[in-house]
């Protein structure tokens, strides 16, 4: 497959290379783009060096599969060029998520989906993706009715520079400096932050509301009920986030751990143990963790899900749409 | 009056005794105490050093208030003594809170229970602390029915050796070193611990079960339900809390503003904003903020609510305590 890589030079772009490499993604030619910001550089794949290419017009003819994670107003802008040419594009960002004619895509919970695409498929949010992995198979059983979720979000999620901050904000506080921030709207070492995304005029933000609106639309659920507080933490990677899950049927301890145990990308902790974000870096699984009934709410389950904001959160997920186009190649149109 | 502080060396005793100094409490006989591991230290109070004396069996005698902040199994064997010594014991810790006997004390949700007293006053846990002076306002007027709380706890809340690990295991994960914790179980740096005090065999932590019960008792709401995850975090000071409340009565955003405005200790942000912790550390308040109605359940408000664990969470709320009893002598017994 001739595979482009648009955002190639930032942390989800370096982890989608990492991945197609890990995974041994059949690849016969590779394309490493970026914005005129990035071009020029030489990113790694497979022991051999290629320089990353402007994003153009013309820099798509030929290519079969194109990953994107450069932002949502570069998709907006070079996916429709990218299909015209040719190309499948899976898309990182939220440009395309609830476009009714995209399909927005988990492969464990609704790779039937993938058919329906016409040029472009979506890569839901890192926080999104994680929380269905584990409540999906919950769902199928026991149909899901309403899931609070609380979120610890690494600050990779953030990109490089936010990464560099939080490092930068720890030595200062360390040091016993004060600290101005250039990312984050605080210093984020030392602290968490409660504010993902822009809040709107209801009090909800953007990173809430993706986990109620993605999730309807993958699990095809809209009258599923979401209670969400998305916030940052001091954490470089991985998420982890604290769910309660109702059903309409009653649910069982014994039978949540059977269905969980045979899901597919999960790794679920049994007796009260669970993963930190520091435990699930570089791991492809969602942890499923602390799985117990819930103290306050009938036919409902709290759990401890962590899983790697990089990987199962955007890049694995996007390389396994990859794997499906491929190995269904009608899906490729 | 004469005040003795047990624990007058730990993180808790120190800022009961900077509190009292603050508030500027009438004391005319200031006595640190301490366990024998600290006896002998010297501490400060109103500009005099006081040596830190052994706790005995005689040591209470003609002390009127002891405020107790040395563990649990301290508090069991010595609040006795004190109390047959005739002093009334503010015990920090949580081996009296939930003796049907003893009242359970926030001053701005239940004084009047102080009068029930027999010799022993609980402070509630800190996480329980914070929520109920946020959620007492609302539930005088709108009936709570149910909430949710995932906490954000800073490592104050374990003592001084855990703030130490905490600089030390961001230390050496910034060297690129691995860390061996010793106070928790894994490395509190750079990670998050959904794990506060023994998990039993429900899968409820310790934590969990106090916001429960603790919650159940100040309000005097036995029908109340919570669900609750307690998390660790790398943050030295402050406590938060992502909280959904649902209530009996229709709740409107605005009323809600109103109550909280009007509310004692609380500072409620307009206007979608919020504390972090490390803006709220060294503050009384609790401060509520990102207010609004939650996105999933009927009749239930979202909120963010970050206070001063050692502060209100523990020394403050206890001189309160201490504040009641002098101000109404008839508590004194």
């Amino acid at each position: 497959m001739r595979i482009a890589i648009l955002g190639a030079t930032g942390l989800v772009g370096q982890e989608m290379i990492k991945t197609l490499e890990d995974r041994n993604f059949p690849v016969t030619e590779f394309i490493p783009l970026a914005s005129s910001k990035s071009a020029g550089r030489v990113v790694e794949f497979r022991g051999s060096q290629f320089e990353v290419k402007e994003v153009s017009q013309d820099v798509f003819e030929g290519v079969e599969i194109a990953l994107f994670s450069a932002g949502a107003d570069a998709s907006k802008k070079w996916a429709p060029i990218a299909v015209s040419n040719g190309a499948v594009v899976i898309d990182n960002s939220s440009a395309w998520r609830m476009d009714p004619e995209v399909p927005l895509v988990v492969p464990e919970v609704n790779p039937q989906d993938i058919r329906q695409h016409r040029g472009i498929i979506a890569n839901p949010n890192c926080a999104t993706i994680q929380a269905l992995v584990a409540l999906a198979p919950l769902h199928r059983r026991f149909r899901l009715e309403y899931f609070s979720a609380v979120t610890f979000q690494s600050v990779s999620g953030t990109g490089k520079e936010a990464l560099a901050e939080l490092d930068d904000s720890i030595s200062s506080i360390l040091k016993g400096n004060t600290f101005e921030p250039h990312v984050y709207p605080l210093p984020i070492g030392f602290n968490v932050l409660p504010h993902i995304g822009d809040i709107d005029e209801t009090g909800v933000s953007e990173e809430e509301w993706k986990m109620l609106n993605e999730s309807r639309k993958i699990l095809h659920h809209h009258r599923l009920q979401v209670s969400c507080t998305t916030v940052r933490v001091p954490v470089r990677r991985g998420h982890s986030e604290a769910i309660v899950a109702q059903f309409e049927d009653q649910v069982t301890l014994e039978e949540a751990y059977a269905l969980l145990s045979d899901a597919s990308g999960v790794v679920v902790m049994s007796e009260n143990k669970y993963i930190t974000p520091l435990q699930a870096a570089e791991s492809d699984f969602v942890y499923v963790g602390r799985l117990r009934y819930d103290m306050g709410l009938p036919r409902a389950l709290s759990m401890w899900v962590v899983s790697d904001n990089l990987r199962k959160g955007a890049a694995l997920n996007a390389v396994q749409i990859a794997e499906l186009l491929v190995s269904d190649l009608g899906a490729l149109k």
